[in-house]
Parts: C-alpha cells; structure tokens; sequence
C-alpha cells in the first residue's frame, strides 16, 4: 500500500514537470524570428523606404501575429536595408504573406529589390522599453 | 501698415514651422541605432550566450538610455550572432559603455570573440508590439 502511494505521487509530479517544460519551451519555439538583408537599386530607394514604411505600419497595427518588424539602412551604404522581424509563429507568418498590403508591398518593389537574403535566427536574449 | 502687419504674419509662421520641424528632426535623429555582428569561437558559444543574456537584460532594466538590445544566433551558423541595439542618444550609449555591467561583458567575452564587426544604421520604419 504505501509503495503503491508512493508510485502515484511520483508519476503526478512527472507529469506535472512535464506540463510545465513542454508550455515553456513551446512558448519560446513557437515565434519565427528572421533578418532580411536586402540590397535596393539606388534609383529607387526612396520609393522602397516609403511602401516597406507602409507595409510595416499596417503588418504590426493591423496583423496580431506580427510582433516586430525593425526596417533600417546602413548609414555608409543607404541601399542596403537590414528587416529585423518577429512573428508569433508559423502560421501567423503564413498569414502575413496572404495579406493584401504584404501582397501591394512585394508587387509593387519587385523591380527595386536587387537582392534578398533571409536568415533564420533563434533568439538568445530579447529586451526592449 | 497692411504690409507691416503682413510681413510680422510671415515671420511669426516662420519661426512657428521651423521650431515645430527642428524638435521633430531632432527627436528622430538622436537616437542611436546599430547592428552589431559578432563571430564566436565554438567552444565558447554557451558561455557566451549566457553573459550576453545577463548584458542586455541588466542594461535594458537599469540604464533609461538602453532602449532595445536584440541578440540573436543564425541557425544554421549558431556562431553567427546579431545584436540589434537602439540607445536614446549618444550620452545614452557612451554612459552605456562606462557601466560595471557592459565592462563586465567585455572583459569576460573578450577571447570568446572571433570578429566584431559594428554597423551604424538609420531607422526607416520601427514597429513592436
């Protein structure tokens, strides 16, 4: 009897232990985090500034699974354009390249776009005010 | 007389725009944005994430300055790290380097680091929920 109590408690606590490990570590696994470099043909930088500018606006304002999107430009070399970007997961990404202004935003810059690379990054440490 | 009047109007708009414009430009251009892209050595890539950990979240929570300090590894290269840093402004980010915290970092990582390369960039568009 009191081995077989024993035994109870401790497959209630495995399982308890396992819960809680498989909520934290999915909570982490689950956001899809990338950096986009893209070089711009000179010609066209300012009119790729203004529709990425939009499309970033209306990603995070409109999109709940788009969590950050950080566009910026090397200062020395403007045409080239680092994307910091942050989603809640694969299907929230998924979402986002269905949308109407994710759609305008690539038809519209395609002809500006001299090349694109994407890296898929984990996250070691993420803070922000 | 009327023209008197008039040429004050002219002035006092003037002055109103250029004020309302220089505290706008100005609010945009203090902040200091950057990508800093660093090569570890293998051996030392947990020992590295863990005091890159304890840098950013200890900046970020105690110096008002540090606005945002993203560090990431590539996954296919996990050597390969980004930070993606915003500070308030120069002071903030000079203050930054004289903590104990970010001399600590420094002084702990310094032969865990392969490369360091530092790229100063401007924001185009920053969106986080």
């Amino acid at each position: 009897m009191e081995m077989k109590k024993h035994s109870h408690v401790v497959y209630i606590v495995t399982i308890f232990c396992l819960l809680i490990f498989t909520s934290g570590t999915s909570a982490q696994d689950k956001r899809i985090i990338r950096i986009a470099k893209i070089k711009i043909e000179p010609t066209y930088l300012e009119a790729y500034r203004i529709a990425v500018k939009e499309q970033i606006e209306t990603a995070v304002r409109v999109e709940p699974g788009v969590l950050t999107l950080y566009a910026v430009n090397d200062k020395e070399v403007p045409t080239n354009i680092t994307v910091f970007e942050i989603y809640a997961d694969t299907a929230a990404y998924q979402s986002h390249l269905q949308t109407a202004h994710f759609k305008k935003y690539k038809t519209e810059t395609a002809h500006m776009v001299k090349s694109l690379e994407l890296i898929d990054v984990s996250a070691i440490e993420l803070r922000t005010k």
